[in-house]
């Protein structure tokens, strides 16, 4: 593809040979004459002189510190994924059901909608218009998806999910498993029928191995553009606002409602029965144990040290609570003493 | 189902018309005139007053703070189970193996037992009255499986898992596969033959994407009434003692042994070759790095506070041998001065 | 197997009865007269003087603490994991596509590689000599697998991975996922076409339920003999360095390099953009904020107390700003009145 007609799609200005052709994606220090790369961190400055890259998207304040091809954009980042997927464009279905799927006839497929080699597809379930259904993927009944959604293979939907349009969903995710409900009965536990669904809103993203619970009684719901990583964790009758993104190996416990454009770094854990605003930040590793009523950064992570300086300070907290006698003892001295 | 049968059912007296019909579950704030909530979390009492629900199960406490009809309860949210139980009863299996599924001949599958779509079992395999299989399901040789128990989909069992009566597994749970045996042989790892089995109980329940792998020698354990949350993992020999309850991401390493009882909250991880006594409860992302044997509550998770704070914190600790040293120094000071 | 056999085998130093006949690993504690042991942690000599099995291997500092047939040897451990892979040798592919494979008529398929029930293999991968496909597994385009790996049951390997020779994958693993790549225009987020692939060298071994996302540009990449145990999350761009092993639930964010000869241990995360050198260990449930230069040990977890212990550190943690000045001010006074 001519840089030029790339310029023009991501609305950058253009400094250098509009012919030169552009065929791949690459990092500035791999890049070679037919590929594009970018520059978002400054932290890589010293990799652009170096790069022999046939264009790089970069921000105004650094046009000058690259002597080939630049594409200059305010928010260089961005424009790269414009370009990634202008030269990546995601697959297209190839409609039709495979013969080794099994769909239930009371269910409907578009007929723009691909489903895939030994897909299960249960009663009373509708495929919108170009969905593309994977590989062992598992689909209850009364299942609704949308138009454009993409299970990628050995998804799991439960009865009764509804997904958006546009809805990505990549292998081994599980979504409307039962929650985690039981009632300890004297001396052992009663399941709670678990009677909710998980609803979806439109271009939402769901990683590998993540699991969302189906909602006790009300539904389990991610509002729209909601962007999960791996191994995320969502429990039952959980609430994530529009635009909030969660980062890989994150549990949140039931009946939590997370607002709008927060982000939860890796591994956090969000407690039960919260209530998060918008636009909070989590950094990773936090355990979040109270509701959040302002937006702003939170966190409880601890970075590691060297373990024989961490072990001290492990004994230090130890004797926190004698410290505490020890200054008070001491003030006191030094009251009476004055 | 007339409020009265429901009434009966659980043995509940009932305040109000025992003709009223009921027949779904609902919040307090969501029910309408058919539909039956429950009060077990006296925050929620703000919503009683105003519930439209057919009938509320609640504490005697509470009976006076509704108008409509009532069930007065000891216990209300295991006797609202046991309602939901009986709107929701589990579905039966439909008897006979999907045309798709691939079972070794040397296998015994019961008349009774329902094997879905694309299931694949192994050689020698015994599936006992009224199992489900769901969809996807992947069983290797010499499985066990009792009675009534459900695989809902999606599920691996190794070779040699048994399990006992009514368990229950949700999709992408995989048991029996190898433990993380290594050797060091010089300069690379060998891996050491799993060649121990999983069994469990009666009555365990195992959520989606959980793990439990197969014992090294001896088998991995889990007595009756175990109930598994979602992505946890349990390693190689660990015993789990029967009714114990362990929420979402939580990690247990190899040869562990839980007790009976337990409650573990999400995300904690327990140590390898630890004993955990009847009764104890790990309060949530926990690390317990010590056997336990008096029953009791135990944590070490740390609550998040806003960024600013936290990072003062953090400080804080390095500064604690500093600390430390000054301390004795102000006391030693104190005493010369005396 | 006679005894004598199995002492040839490994170079052990054999004291007993070389005809003694062996058939099954066990424990110590559980061997009966055809059970070999081993003895490789001094806490478990009081098992090993009541041990009634049929033969132990053990170090030379050991060997006089039991009676019966003895192999001797410096690495009680490793040798035990040769003798078990002599015992428990690894099954052997049978070779054929089974009927219920769906496998795309680009893609070559060794004569010698299984390939079992219910699996779907995309367009143009090549899968090499002996290789063992099992039921479930999803394979996507262009993938290939060298010689003699094993895929176990329900693993997915996404477009483009490449496994080294001798690679195990357990159930549920997802290796060439979508990296974790977005871009927030203005409001909302774009996603970042991710089209790099996943490489994995020779003898790696990767986790039940483990992920593994595809790089974004460039490759995620384990080394040769990397052992990842599971539900350990490597996000896109990874890189980690022959031999190293890392226990459950850790997750590692994108573009980290891990060194080679590390041990992470379980639920640790590492933060993105780091580099760690190799041979560092890292202790349980730490988080790793910064690279990482020295070998040794590090790490941040916090072993669990009582919770009402816990809970008064806790409160603690909130006085040591508070502390920092009243023990400023305690050493002012001193001074003064010195």
């Amino acid at each position: 593809m001519p840089l030029g007609e790339i310029a023009d799609h991501i609305g950058a200005d253009l400094r250098g040979d509009a012919n030169t052709c552009i065929s791949h994606l690459a990092t500035l220090s791999g890049a070679g004459p037919e590929d594009i790369g970018f520059l978002a961190n400054p932290a890589y400055l010293g990799q652009l002189a170096k790069s022999r890259a046939g264009a790089v998207i970069l921000a105004p304040e650094h046009a000058e510190r690259f002597a080939g091809n630049r594409l200059i954009s305010r928010r260089p980042y961005v424009d790269w994924a414009r370009v990634a997927s202008l030269l990546h464009p995601a697959p297209q279905p190839r409609p039709g059901i495979d013969s080794t799927a099994v769909v239930q006839p009371s269910s409907a497929i578009a007929d723009t909608a691909e489903v895939g080699p030994l897909v299960s597809i249960g009663a009373n379930c509708r495929i919108g218009e170009r969905v593309m259904i994977g590989p062992g993927c598992v689909i209850d009944d009364e299942v609704e998806i949308a138009a454009d959604c993409r299970l990628i293979a050995r998804v799991y939907l439960g009865r009764g999910t509804r997904l958006g349009e546009r809805v990505q969903i990549h292998p081994g995710a599980v979504i409307g498993a039962d929650g985690f409900g039981l009632a300890l009965d004297h001396d052992h536990w009663i399941k709670v029928p678990q009677v909710g669904a998980v609803e979806i809103g439109n271009d939402c993203e769901i990683g590998a191995n993540t699991t969302i619970d189906r909602g006790a009684i009300e539904n389990t719901v991610l509002e729209d553009d909601v962007r999960l990583d791996n191994q995320v964790q969502i429990a039952h009758n959980v609430r994530i606002g529009a635009h909030t993104a969660i980062a890989g190996c994150v549990g949140i416990a039931g009946s939590t409602s997370i607002g709008r454009y927060c982000m939860i770094a890796g591994a956090s854990g969000i407690g039960g029965h919260l209530r998060i605003c918008d636009k909070v930040v989590i950094t990773a590793m936090s355990t979040v144990l109270e509701s959040i009523d302002e937006p702003g950064h939170y966190g409880s992570g601890i970075p590691s040290r060297p373990h024989l300086a961490w072990k001290r300070i492990l004994v230090r907290l130890g004797q926190l609570d004698d410290w505490a006698k020890r200054l008070a003892r001491l003030e006191k001295n030094k009251q009476k003493s004055e």
